[in-house]
């Protein structure tokens, strides 16, 4: 039933278009020479609304420049907005990964607004002598800006998310530092008993190392406001205006309330991909970190009876088809997984970006697509972690007590008064004969009890540094 | 309504499960656990598959023990059935990212199967009395077998899925080389001109290169015919009959028609992935080697005019929204993204490989998940590269006769003759000159025009080789 | 002969030190455990500087708080100092990858200053009565402080070393873009002609990315600055005096002249790799950008016939042992390796990151190695790059500007006019027929001769930007 | 004193050279040019020694070929058989990462034999008329062939002595698996209790898991039988005799004793890195197991009072310069890092092969670089790690029966007779009121005393997989 499709061409021939579609001819050739990963860029709606918003400062600055009429602007403004509230986002229907360097996502944006912009003004679809894709919606634009400049949006807004799991998880490491405050425990270097701490101390730290990776974000975030937006092509602003690139930048400050600016060198901005694999760094820096205390997690759950036992993660699920009653990490575990993977796509990242030559990066498109796609992984997993995990956990302080009664490295804080030879040599003996090295020091009477007490009292091994950092 | 749920229940407390569902408590705790891609397992169909076919010989090997009686094993062994003809996958819903080292797919399959089976028996969902996820289906299993087994079966599936792929990329560059075997060009190392080859001699190369590739696939899959069926939990086969272990492999091998194998020691299979690792490195091989192939291809065909112009690509979409006639090499740079992809995929499985710990690696279902996305992405990246770029190529055959005539490194065929100094001599010359070196040859009278052109005639240079690889 | 050796002991037993050598029984244990590079850590200067001033901040404060002597303090400042001043270097014999987190290098150090410290007072070596590497060397503080403390210290210093050799190389190009400010060239997008620009653009580009670098090393330097000097064994600065963290630091300031601080939190301090992960990551941004630099360098000087041909690098050797008069972009291709091996040295670093436990990371060594290596071999790299390479860059102007002439993708200029897809047609036109477009533009009598000599005037499509940037 | 050097030139100029060295012109320059690792390929004997084999058998083939006289092929031989016993290695001096595909390290070696051949000859040296570097040592070869061949040879011989450590390492594990095959203890999955199993089964585990790679290292091997000697500059042999291919295999094979093939393509051979990216993923595979290994020694020696405790590693050296007694797993925690250092060359290779350019990759020399350092770190970590560390492990049989003792997933055995269900309520309630199993089944009169004896005998759990192992 041809009625049902509306045709279009470009110069390398024409195609067939149902005729309920917003997008156009480029689109459909896109989708059908991408065919990857099976999803679509509306898997991530802030990118789609993004691309809107970026359109939508263009028109904007191309209608206060002359170049479109007030009927044209009316109509490309409220087509951006209704993608802006989530309208239209199952018309963007190109895989995110392609090549082009994003000019298939930039023109399905073009040819999406460029139709809803013409049913607006009650014209048909693809009467594009009236409002053009290429002619009116990318108008001083190219995809070698506007694309990157959607990435640089999308970006910045997902790291506020990110930054909001974050928070989440630390407040809870945070609530769990000051209920284990009393809980005295063994720390532990290189898996070997090393000196008492409270579990309240090592939770703390947990929540302070997080809080440190919310400032590094918030320092990456700057990177990401500064935008090529107006270089068009290659960083020369080739058809553009004279007067554009400024006016366009404010735009955009405008349409997004963020203070975004344009990057001192256009050309530069235009093939430097140097802020993506910043940001892929600092992302794999989080990413590390969470990973690092899920280990620890998972190592102090150990057992419950031939592990270390120190805490216990709330049960979130049987966790063995054969072994009845068995109890695993899951939500560490699967934590753990979402930070393999956001060091794999660093990896991914990295070559990608080493990859790009001469005046453009070519292979932005998987970039954004690995960044986006770690962030969103990360932010799931940690309000997971912070709500399914961390919030239930609960202290075996019999446990961790007698940890310190049994050790033989309490002989550390003797070792300003003895020495490190005579230390070693009480520790070796505690060893060899499976007493505990209180016993040993007394049957040497080298301290009455009472000072031994006062000397291996925990607490004052542990107080020192609670001092400092309560100071 | 009540009446659309029913209740079950585990140890942790219940939970009310849609009426229409086959999966059961675990699943759904699962599902709530672990939000992380937003997708599911049943993004991958070769692996629910796989997953019946290993839980169909179990049931058969349970019941010629005489553990399932006739209508438990018909009611399983059909439930399986319809399970590998495609039905019920949407019935598996868990997160292929997940803690619990799979134990949550692998109830995801016992509850659908035990469900479904239930219903073949005509008893309601949930009535586990009779047929029961832990009890009948998961029967002399654990995760820790199955789960591996499962995925070494997909895997040995998809690999074949990825060769059929790569012959065709392979058959595609072949003949090229036959329509290219005449066309003589310049070969470059280290992009600087070296000396005379054909085009045919050049995409022979990429068809090589791909066909030991394949070969190199083959070896791989021989790792993955053997499996740890029958280890049960940490590989000591608890829980499992003496005779099982045997039998379970007998059916599987008659289930799925490949001669898998029991691993020669239970316990290291259980926990040792290096079967992964070691798949990995080499689809990170045949992704490198491809990658390399369509940077070669970018370069050849860079220009139009102010590149090296040796090749057309097709035109298969508008390269630019801003530059009119622009055409782009968009099928070569979206297979580079998938290149980069799966080299980051082996970073991120190299990290969870080393990460496994004592008896069973928890990591797997990344490892699983990346493997599986890799070789997808990879096997419709190879239709995409042979069908909408390969085939379509053409030769500039003009440029590529002329790059040769104005070569200055001919002098290397003068080598034997003159030495490397007068060669070199001859060569400085030419560049400062920026004459022809054959013109300065014969100015110099060093040869005669005959000895010259006899010496310096791009077929004797090419042919020594010729006449190696076509013997 | 024994009076050739002397004997000292541990708990474990033992040893005999060659009289001559200044470290003691610890040093040589850990050079008989790790024997893994061949090397030792004296390959670093600059960290055996760091550790001796670590340890004279150590002693100064350890004397302020009545803990050393006035004797003990002058001999083991002394003795710092002449470390610090190159000497004894040759004593710091253990492999820089270690087991134990740093302490064999620790205790290296403890024992050489405690040796030259007897020495200084008139005793013999190993006479620890009265100066012990241990008990006073070594007095408030533990590896687990000293050892990241010294390795931050040694970063903060090669970060400037690192960032002159930046500048150098910043400069080089800043040179080269003023040089070719009015060499035309054709720029390119996806190695296909995209719009006009000039070299100097170009090379201005590469100007620019390095300066941003120097920046983001800069921010990355003020990481560095926050050390956990202070908090021994596992950050609760158990042996140390309550007035010793805050004194130490003052006396860490006094000693390097930097304003280094106390971290927040030292038990988190003490297990925390994000600052070497988070500097990791900037390296290998940088890496990541110069090699890109560099790909392009090798692009832009391919041929000399048969390639871009826009540039050429200063030959600096022959180029093939078998080509005469080949001459090969050697300088780029070798620091693209050293490029290459900084992004792997990233991987290396984010497992072993990712790998620590608890209170303390054991991974430290192989971390510092990594950073050291990539930081001394990138330094080293763009020297030469610099020297031997961009500051002897010429330009091909004629190739340059023939490329523009015969440019299909003129047309973008037109676009604005005449609309995408009339624009489109031209070029195709020009492709097919082999034609210039100026040409064909005429011919169609779409402008006046006169008209598009203007509108295609390549100058006026780059001097937009121009504008732009020197504003 | 201008007596004491002699004169060389090239093309680009003259330089002087130090009178007693053989090296000439191209090494100096290639010294000057390449200054960033500061060691030089002599650091690798095999490849020096590959390279004088190949530069033998080459020249061997030339004289048979007539191109060389008598006098000029016993020269050069005896040259290379000096060489091949250890000799003139000092005059090996240029950096093993350098620009120009290992042009250098190829003109090093043409230089020394071509000086020492004359020498021998009683010339003076660079009196290249006689014997020429380029012109006869380097007779029908080109970098791009001599290179990688020398590369293949070096990695042959190098993975022999790797698997050597291997199987040493392999015999340590095996060794202590007969000495603990009766110590029962508590398998563990995902760090939680599992099922019982014995010491000597789980270090069992290790000598089969190590067993493995060494027959993947096997595999591999023959993968560098494969090389493209005879290729000269591109795979098309020019300036080699049709017959010159043939025989200089053959004469390799000769020299060698190892059975070296031609390349079927030698164009596709000479460009193609497969073969260093596929052993370089075989080496990952090598370290992340013994990696992994490591790991499960730390952990089970955890303690020795607050951790597993399980197993003790012979002391090595003290282990805290504060901590008096500690004794850490130093051994282990220097092999992980040396296996997250292979790791990272993996990184490295990667993405050096997937650099290569069409006829060449330009980045062997970084690839051979790393290959060569990760299999000398790996062997000397692995003789450490048998020698220092395994060897001398000791049992704590006590730990280990209690841990099986209180085990609350002994029900697990329960689970045939009992039911999922009724096995997960024990458990359940043997956590919440800290009793045994046992005790609670006895209570409940579940069964009789005898019955359960029999049912909870850890030896029937553990002997279930040990009649499969040892059948």
């Amino acid at each position: 039933m041809e009625t049902l499709h509306r045709i279009e061409k470009d110069f390398l021939g024409e195609k067939e278009i149902p005729l309920d579609k917003y997008y156009g001819i480029q689109t459909l050739r896109a989708k059908e020479n991408f065919y990857i990963t099976k999803t679509d860029i509306s898997l991530f709606p802030n990118f789609i609304k993004s691309l809107a918003r970026v359109k939508k400062a263009c028109a904007l600055t191309n209608f206060e420049l002359g170049d479109l009429t007030d009927a044209q602007r009316d109509a490309i403004v409220q087509a951006c907005n209704e993608i802006i509230d989530g309208k239209f986002h199952d018309q963007f229907i190109v895989d995110p990964i392609q090549g082009g360097a994003g000019t298939s996502t930039n023109m399905n944006a073009n040819e999406v607004i460029a139709n809803r912009a013409l049913e607006i003004m009650g014209k048909p679809k693809s009467s594009y002598e009236f409002i053009h894709p290429n002619n009116h919606i990318n108008m001083s634009q190219s995809t070698n800006d506007v694309y990157p400049t959607a990435i640089k949006l999308t970006l910045h807004e997902l790291i506020y998310k990110l930054k909001d799991s974050l928070r989440f998880l630390r407040d809870c490491f945070e609530e769990k530092s000051v209920e284990f405050k009393d809980v005295l425990k063994m720390g532990r270097t290189q898996l070997q008993d090393a000196v008492p701490m409270t579990l309240g101390q090592e939770f703390k730290t947990y929540a302070v190392m997080i809080d440190e990776d919310i400032y590094r974000l918030r320092e990456a975030q700057t990177l990401l406001k500064e935008v090529n937006l107006g270089a068009t092509a290659i960083g020369t602003g080739i058809n553009s205006k004279a007067a554009y690139q400024r006016k366009v930048i404010s735009n955009l400050r405008e349409v997004t309330g963020v203070d975004y600016v344009a990057a001192g060198d256009l050309i530069e901005a235009t093939q430097d991909t140097g802020a993506f694999v910043h940001i892929s760094g600092i992302l794999k820096r989080v990413a590390i970190k969470v990973s690092k205390i899920c280990n620890d997690l998972r190592l102090l759950s150990s057992g419950p009876r031939a592990g270390f036992n120190e805490i216990n993660l709330p049960p979130m699920q049987p966790g063995s088809s054969i072994m009845p009653g068995k109890v695993n990490p899951v939500i560490p575990e699967v934590v753990n997984q979402v930070a393999f993977e956001v060091i794999g796509a660093d990896t991914t990242i990295s070559i990608a970006c080493e990859g790009g030559q001469l005046q453009l990066n070519v292979f932005e498109p998987i970039i954004a697509y690995k960044l986006f796609t770690s962030i969103n992984m990360m932010r799931r997993a940690f309000y997971t972690l912070g709500e399914k995990c961390v919030k239930g956990i609960t202290a075996n302080e019999d446990v961790c007590m007698n940890n310190i009664l049994n050790s033989v490295t309490l002989v550390t804080c003797l070792n300003p008064i003895l020495g490190y030879e005579k230390s070693s040599a009480l520790a070796k003996e505690a060893l060899a004969t499976n007493k505990r090295v209180y016993d040993i020091i007394l049957e040497q009477e080298l301290f009455t009890k009472d000072e031994l007490d006062e000397l291996l009292k925990p607490e004052n091994m542990v107080n020192n540094l609670m001092k400092e950092t309560t100071k």
